[in-house]
């Protein structure tokens, strides 16, 4: 991604670090503020994506002259930005980590110049990400043990939603997405069905079902909703009988429409009683965690969902009040102190706490170096701007945050709320900001 | 952007019709089912995104070596898409008009493979710039001409978010972006300011104030919430005067928290008193429409928003109700009448009629031929793949936009609705697909 995917003001900025000579370290700290009411926890996502970032960072000879022609930057300013590299090291929480308020999950502590210029797409790659494992993960805990599949492409922000959400969503525990691309790049499972369109274009709707199925022979989904679906269902069970001469099985059905749940009921009978009781039944169309909640609360028979829109948008909130803030310059901490957005200064840690029964008891937030019983989950993932370790393979991260769900307070894993955990700060930050108030 | 950025399913419909032969002409169309209730009207944005990929279409070697890795499809299936590029026609709304629910802004008519494989990429670019480009608007009309500045990057969904975001927002009449490289790409104005680490990086505000005003002689806009807002307008005040011998002059100030329409009232007193009448007072932090009309009713003394989250995800509404369906297949028309979810079939046209005063009176929604009174909408863009003219201007397209929302009736323009504009169906189109639920 090009370096210019920024905001103005960080060049505008960068000029004025440059005209008056400064140029030593800075350290930068990426947290939330707070959680919308909707939400217990976060789940951390969107580093590798991050440190790929940083790893190539630099101005083509192209965007420079752009630059200059612009007229807004001097031209000594221009030249210094030829040789700009990601120099700086990177500490991090591990992706499919669970996260609260004030916790950084990401710490930058790089030349003034470098650690200023990445701030928009850092913001910009984590704040998604983690705003998308975060609403996954909802419908995860809604429907335990339920195929989930991201269908979001399509109403996904652009092209780069589309294929992070698929991404985020895996991390979070779903079983896989209907976008090809994503699966390309990121290994992930591929699942699909067919479109009204392809019942739409044939005369006769069990001929649209043939051609499906004798393209499909081992994975053809049957989409019923187009016209009638009980009686599609019923033409289901026909073709399958009289397909399996043939070797055709006809793997499932798709309802996209209607009372999902009363439809799956008496399409399960039809099925049933035509002898497909291996065929499964999956379910779509504007779904989230609530009304997977419902359905399987009422005992619908639906063996697996399509989750598109609602999750890739994260559609009851779409984001996340986050900040990437600097909390020390030059070896002295800083503090922002703008109302209603202060912020804690210093590099920090998060110490971790587990109960009896291995589930998170508390948190505390403090300064690096203090050391506190618990699990420290801040770790140096970069060093003078090189990985200490290559990427995590996704598989490994999706199973850390299965772990981490696993290990979730009950009230935190209701989907109401409302929701409270304890993150506590320790005296030596308390101490240091009060400090820093006192000057 | 690569083919494969699809849904799968795309692909195993096309494997199907490859299978039996099916290789008519479709013709689908792209539309909104019905509008939020926090929402009056939508501004088609994002055809020339979608025209660029149908004359890009292609499936690379590499892309299709991997599919056939894949073992989902056919050997013959996938030789097939070593040729398949668009070859169809287009028919669309102009970019920056205004539209209703039923209406379709984009047609495509193209042999079955090629009209499905680019459904879900379609809806991907039309959804999310109709989208921005209609929540801005929003914000135009509750701030008549005050500057608006798109700051949204950060918490865009990705990078591509972000960018089409800026473009989507200049068309509705934002004055331009934070976006550097939206700047380039789509030659929109920047605009851009400075962050709190500039300030905090500093021992002294008033320093930092000097540092940045020296590397932007003509250009500064000065953040002043990082401690105290008042304050630091004082200290900009005392500055301008010192810097006004080396003819550096203070453009204006930037508040970013707390009650932002009583800091602004205060600061322009202090900078009023000052001397500095000519410096403008900026505003950002949470800002949408809301805010803005209730800021600007209560006359608070602010000339220019930046407006970044609440706007780059339409973050009231993150998504709309849109579909891109099959509406005739081998010169039959087609519908779809799935619960809650018919569709009207046939290739349709929209005509709108004006009033005395020049606003928009009424659609009527018919079947392409059947000619209305008023001014046809939707017009042939592509013709076998190729456009019939070149890419409109972006000037052009906002010049557009601003003439269409000159010409919405009062109640459209209203913030808080109920929101009623009558579309009409024709008789044409009633009887047509009356008599299709009727066979």
């Amino acid at each position: 991604m090009s370096a210019l995917l920024t905001d103005l003001y960080q060049l505008t900025m960068l000029q004025g670090y440059h005209d008056c000579g400064m140029d030593e370290t800075a350290v930068f700290e990426f947290f939330v503020r707070r959680l919308p009411p909707e939400r217990g926890f976060l789940i951390a996502a969107g580093l590798e994506q991050a440190l790929q970032f940083l790893e190539n960072l630099k101005f083509s000879r192209s965007e420079l002259e752009w630059l200059q022609k612009t007229g807004r930057f001097g031209d000594r300013f221009i030249a210094s930005l030829e040789s700009l590299r990601f120099t700086g090291d990177v500490h991090a929480m591990r992706e499919g980590t669970i996260f609260f308020p004030n916790e950084p999950i990401l710490r930058i502590t790089a030349p003034i110049a470098q650690a200023q210029l990445v701030e928009t797409r850092l913001i910009n790659l984590l704040h998604f990400q983690t705003l998308i494992a975060s609403k996954a993960a909802r419908m995860v805990l809604a429907a335990p043990k339920k195929m989930l599949v991201d269908f979001g492409l399509r109403r996904a922000h652009g092209a780069e939603a589309g294929l992070l959400a698929a991404r985020a969503s895996f991390i979070a525990g779903f079983s896989g997405t209907a976008t090809v691309e994503a699966g390309k790049e990121y290994d992930i499972p591929l699942f699909g069905t067919m479109a009204h369109s392809f019942v739409q274009a044939h005369d006769d709707e069990e001929l649209a079902f043939e051609h499906f199925a004798r393209a499909q022979p081992e994975n053809a989904v049957l989409l019923i909703d187009t016209y009638d679906t009980e009686a599609a269902a019923s033409k289901v069970v026909s073709l399958a009988n009289r397909l399996k001469c043939c070797g055709i099985r006809i793997k499932g059905v798709r309802i996209d429409s209607g009372d999902l749940a009363l439809h799956a009921t008496q399409v399960r009978r039809i099925l049933d009683e035509g002898g497909l009781n291996h065929a499964t039944i999956f379910a779509s169309g504007d779904l989230d965690e609530y009304r997977l909640g419902g359905m399987l609360a009422g005992g619908a028979p639906i063996d697996g969902f399509g989750i598109g829109t609602r999750m890739d948008t994260s559609s009851d909130r779409p984001y996340l009040d986050c900040a990437y803030k600097l909390v020390e310059y030059s070896g002295k901490p800083r503090r922002k102190r703008s109302e209603g957005k202060q912020t804690w200064p210093g590099r920090k840690q998060v110490y971790r706490s587990f109960d009896a029964a291995g589930r998170f008891e508390q948190d505390i937030l403090t300064i690096e170096g203090d050391a506190h019983p618990g699990e420290p989950l801040i770790r140096q993932v970069m060093l003078g701007g090189r990985r200490l370790a290559s990427a995590m393979p996704l598989a490994e991260i999706r199973a850390h945050a299965a772990w981490n769900l696993e290990r979730l307070p009950a009230s935190l894993r209701d989907l109401e709320g409302p929701y409270d955990y304890r993150v506590g700060m320790s005296q030596a930050l308390i101490g240091l900001a009060g400090g820093m108030d006192q000057e």
